[in-house]
């Protein structure tokens, strides 16, 4: 039986109290910790189960986002490799990987301000889109180090996260203008570099990302604006390498209109696109710096993974 | 002194209560026509300072749409051209031509329902954006005429005209699907055409619409979808023969959101942006379809324009 | 009741014994003559009639040539403009026009050939696509003013009308490279122009001509090597101004394969596909060189279109 | 000398009685195990000479596909770092790869398939040019999966192999439309995939296949159409790590037309072209999906080459 | 016999001691007014052919530049025409038409600095290429309505005449910075506005102008900086309406090196090239601003050209 | 204290007496070797310190070549990684490294020369810009191998390299044509291939090179003229995988004019630009040839480099 604690968590991702693919993937690895130290499991096998469920019930809240199975991946490991240990061992892994990742999730958003800085050039005006802690991780950090720098922030319909990102903004100080989605190519001119967040990237360098990210990579590829990814390097998705598809979820209509106001209506409401890798500059990690045509080569050696293996 | 039923619709204008640059031009000629009938000028002189001033009144509510000053010229036309005659001459040329104005101008958007109609197939989907009669009009003639066809429409924030547009086509029952401005590039390899109305039409066949448009005809450009304006030939700017630029109008922030609770914001609201020729395959107007590399040619020969006047 | 010399004229179009655009016209010109003459009406009316027949017999041959219903209008333009006079008023006019129309024809083709070859360097290699008397005709008038140019010819399956052309410029000794169509993007940097023919030229500068143009014209756009469209100045097509579409022919499937042989296999065979305007460089004419850009303007002039008008 | 089997094997291939890269591969595996099992040799450098023979015959019959000198390496590799061993041994081992890539190479086709069906959506319309068994392994594999799917085949000339595929898939009840090779473009709004398969693919992820494949690809890409190149690892090119390039083969102009009967015509028959990586999306191998900018790479992990050697 | 004077002018021109298409244009005015003004002629044939042969002087300087044969088309249209006059009038004539077409060819600049300027904002950054009159009568223009503007001019090899250009702005004290020809690509962010001038303007709305111009206008395109060409209108070519070329004069190498000390050596020296109409935005006249794809009608309405006349 | 030898380097680098990646790099190679031959430390860690004065002399010359510290750190490698030997051996250690590199770096352009040639056709046309050493290599080994080329070379402002490199292909007896800088889009159709140096490659396959670089790929890229970027291994910059920025030097106005003579004149000279991986079809170094996209792959194994590491 799964703790409350546990299923709250799980619901706060699904409704999307917990939101971000890098505060989703801290807090799965919180669940599985959770998860870990309650277990009143009497065998290795029990204990294990009991893990996998919660593994499935946290996959089952949001499908596009990789971090979610990166992460249950990374935690596990260990104890899934092991043979024939105790209980306690296992427990003890599955805690110490769980505090390792979380550490070390907290750590790469540091990191990725830090590298991604290096990029921003004093006086830049630079473009975000929805809210990413990776992304603004790089602008304070810029701002930090005394560039003068400007944001643009879209709103970014339907639940509006521009509106959080620009708090954090205006909170250190940096001037920031709100613009509607549809403004991006009315003020592209003014826009020296965009950056945003990831969900997932696939295998040729492509990255599903909040709804808009694929017009706004265009119009900034049509302008030769710079276009950067900033994203923790769990974010690559290993399963693209054998043709896996990334699934684009789709959210309650309600977030857009009260569909009862408009019977007969269809309301689609995609939450994330794929922006194709040409329109991608530079995948701003903690592990460095990464072209899109690398994607294929770093998620070999983020995974470990041999040509031709299935398993991933 | 001005009526304060010509300063309601002058107040509408301004506040959007009357929106669309049709209905725009419908209500300055109106207007112009309830001045024209109620002027208690004594003589020709004081006849024309009267309707400048309600001239003047109209063209100060929305600097962005061509609509307004063409209907003025238009309607003032010939009043303007005379040369010594009475008051009650002058007041029933005005209050002719604002009746021939309103008529061709409604007759206008039917034709162009007509004309568009051929281009849309059987089983086409077409997207619009925000609200614009004649795009509206090509979609139902189409439908009418008992053609298969449905439609995408975005939201169009700030202002949310697409949902005027969702009801509007539902009424008729065309199956509609609404989708945030951001989506539009995740769907449209679902779209076959995409028709749009527009506010101004530029010597070189550029077109000032609704803020978002120009992002849309780019993604419709990418995927090689057909890009359509539909606007009757009032909206072709003539000063563009010259050089003048169009004004692009900005709108008070609390459009997007409340400014006070976020002190600090700079918030832009522009309601238009400029789609440039290469990416609109055809403008579809009461006189026929025009293809943007044709606006010069078309403006010289609607407003009887000779090469190197500067009166425009 | 229609003369079997008619009917057989109309057979020879519709089975493509009489092929080419131009040599259409001229067989449609020749089949109207041939009515007036033998037509026993007794009054203008009968006669009208009868050559009513004729045209729609001729206009149901091949739907997408816009020179066929050109040529009608063209050959019985007086006669239908006249008003009260006798048949052999009507006669001589008919056969007066037709005459006209054929001479003017021919002549078009030849100073087709003079203009286009000041377009023709000494040491190009030009590509052409099918088999077009206009295209033709620049080649050899540049041949024969000593400039040493080569040619490849596209086979141009399914009817194999390369076959053609590779016969004709063997005939005055133009060296002659035979490739297939799916061979034209590996040779294309041998290539300095390609000159192609067309059966309709819509008001936006698009050319509707034999399948297979419009991949070789982006072919030609992709390597920048420049894409001339020659053809007499009754290809274009004035319907389109008011939006009508250039209908694609398709043909029977035996023209590709014995249908029998595959049961169960659907064939599709278009004659025609559609080259947007962006990718055509120039189109000669006999009336001179005109720019995509500027069709719509070049079809006013033609056909005395106003703007507005709607009988075209 | 050399036996007749293995020199009817040779001929097969060139006459392309044998064809498709797969099938010569395993032709060349066969005609090498039948010379080691039949060799007379009496010591191993004798052998070795006999079967360098029967390489050189093999590699002699066509020059552009790789397959042929990646088989004979794989097959001879084991013998080739054989030091002293009895011709026995060699015979071995010769046969025992020879069997392994006959058996690993139609596992190849298969697994493509598979892996390649994850790539096709219900409701897909694919086109495929010319006769490939990795694009028809996908295809068909999509279609057992019961993805409702429906492909375009274009007649491929000069050899019309177009025909083979459309009778394959036929044959397994798919829905599939024949075109020409000039009618890609028109029908390409209505293709969501396009598969073909390859001959050769170079470190830059260019791919050279069948003449007509670059246009396709360069159709494919102005529509945003997706653009697949399924084809087993052997046909990755190792040489053009180190620059060298890749031949185009030039066949009988007798494929085309009849010489001849055109007497003074020069006729051009190559059967390959080459696809630039930026118009391909996805190489799908047994392997795994590669992107093309990944080529580099693993052909590196592939052939076990380190940066600068010169032995490839 | 041709008097030293106007031998003067016409060297001066070949020498380019006269540049700029203006200024040539201005000075074979000048040459014809004198011929008129100091003929000896008795007759008018006399008179005339006198004129002839100065035209044909003034023609054999300068190749490519337009604005020659049309100033002395203008200067002698009058005299051309008249039937039946004596020495007196055609000299009268001529004198009269050349100080008419002197003050409209500097009144012409003036305009097109006044209309040029609308279209330069407040802040902008302007690129100019070589030293055109009517390029940098905008900067001016624009620059004394007090908009803040900057400008970068290229050095302008071989000739250097950027150097020119940098004294004339920096004379009326606008801030300029002069780089290589090489680096505009490397500073096009900073830049917003390009303007430069023209020879000659063909009837597709390409221009040619100083070499580099066609490069210049590419980086534009790629970066989507506008692109202004500003020119008198007779800079329009007429004979571009029936297939003309432009003939691009090469010039002395010793413009660029010393010959002598590089034997062997082959040196070009174009001094103009041909930017596609795709790469311009706006050309600005002293008529109005047209955009590339109206030259074809803007021609035909400066020249009083008709659909099909040869004579231009 | 640093010799008046090793001094004399670093000034000469710094003035462009010596110039060009490679001979940059060799010169550095022989300063370090010169200041280990004569160190007069007596410990290990003095003589360290003394190298490391010298290192930083020679950083200090130019920076944007990497070949400087890639030359550096390759000749301190292992006297860096020593831990507690004496001052002979250390000294031992840098003296041969550095002759290696010298030896290896000299190889290293024959190498690319031959490898390169491989690229080269018989009849091919080809462009180089500035004066690189292996770009001139290939073109001479290709001419050496009897191939007929021809080249074109740019002057390259403001240094005129262009003159040298016109030498030294004159002396080998190569057909050359000189052309100024602005000349390279006007001759684009009569170049087959571009061959250039580098002086930075980055991470993405960017390339760093002459000032005009970028324009003339940009051109290439236009017309589908490949593009050839030909390099020693020790170009490609390893900080850039961490997200270094490349610094762009710029040297002193007199280079293109005297300051003096333009009182108030701002003078910009930038003497490298930066190339986009999407223009450059190859880099050919000895260790192979490399397409852009495999940049970051060859990085890390040229460098050892591992994923997520800072030091370097």
């Amino acid at each position: 039986m799964v703790r409350a604690e546990i299923k709250q968590i799980a619901r706060d991702i699904r409704t999307m109290r917990i939101r971000g693919a890098g505060r989703i993937a801290r807090a799965a690895a919180r669940a599985l910790k959770i998860a870990a130290k309650t277990s009143r499991a009497k065998t290795s096998t029990e204990f294990m189960r009991g893990l996998g469920h919660v593994s499935e019930l946290l996959l089952a809240t949001r499908p596009t986002a990789i971090s979610l199975p990166n992460t249950i991946r990374y935690v596990m490991l260990d104890a899934k490799r092991a043979r024939e240990v105790d209980v306690q061992t296992l427990r003890r892994s599955v805690i110490s990987r769980a505090d390792e990742f979380i550490r070390g999730s907290k750590g790469a958003v540091e990191q990725i301000g830090e590298i991604g800085a290096r990029r921003i050039s004093d006086g830049d005006v630079v473009l975000t889109h929805c809210n990413s802690d990776c992304a603004l991780a790089i602008i304070k950090a810029a701002f930090k180090q005394g560039k003068h720098i400007q944001t643009f922030v879209t709103e970014s319909r339907p639940m509006r996260q521009g509106l959080i990102s620009v708090r954090e903004l205006r909170k250190v100080g940096i001037p920031t203008t709100l613009i509607v989605d549809s403004a991006v190519r009315h003020f592209i001119r003014d826009i020296d570099k965009i950056i945003v967040g990831a969900d997932s990237i696939a295998a040729n360098g492509a990255v599903v990302n909040k709804i808009g990210t694929s017009q706004i990579a265009l119009i900034a590829h049509e302008a030769r604006v710079l276009f950067f990814v900033a994203a923790e390097s769990y974010k690559f998705h290993p399963g693209t390498l054998v043709g896996r598809l990334v699934e684009i979820e789709e959210r309650p209509p309600k977030e857009i209109i009260n569909p009862r106001r408009f019977p007969g209506l269809k309301i689609r409401n995609p939450v994330f696109d794929v922006t194709p890798p040409e329109y991608i500059d530079l995948i701003i990690t903690e592990r460095g710096i990464i072209p899109p045509s690398a994607a294929y080569t770093v998620i070999q050696q983020l995974f470990e993974w041999k040509l031709g293996e299935e398993k991933i």
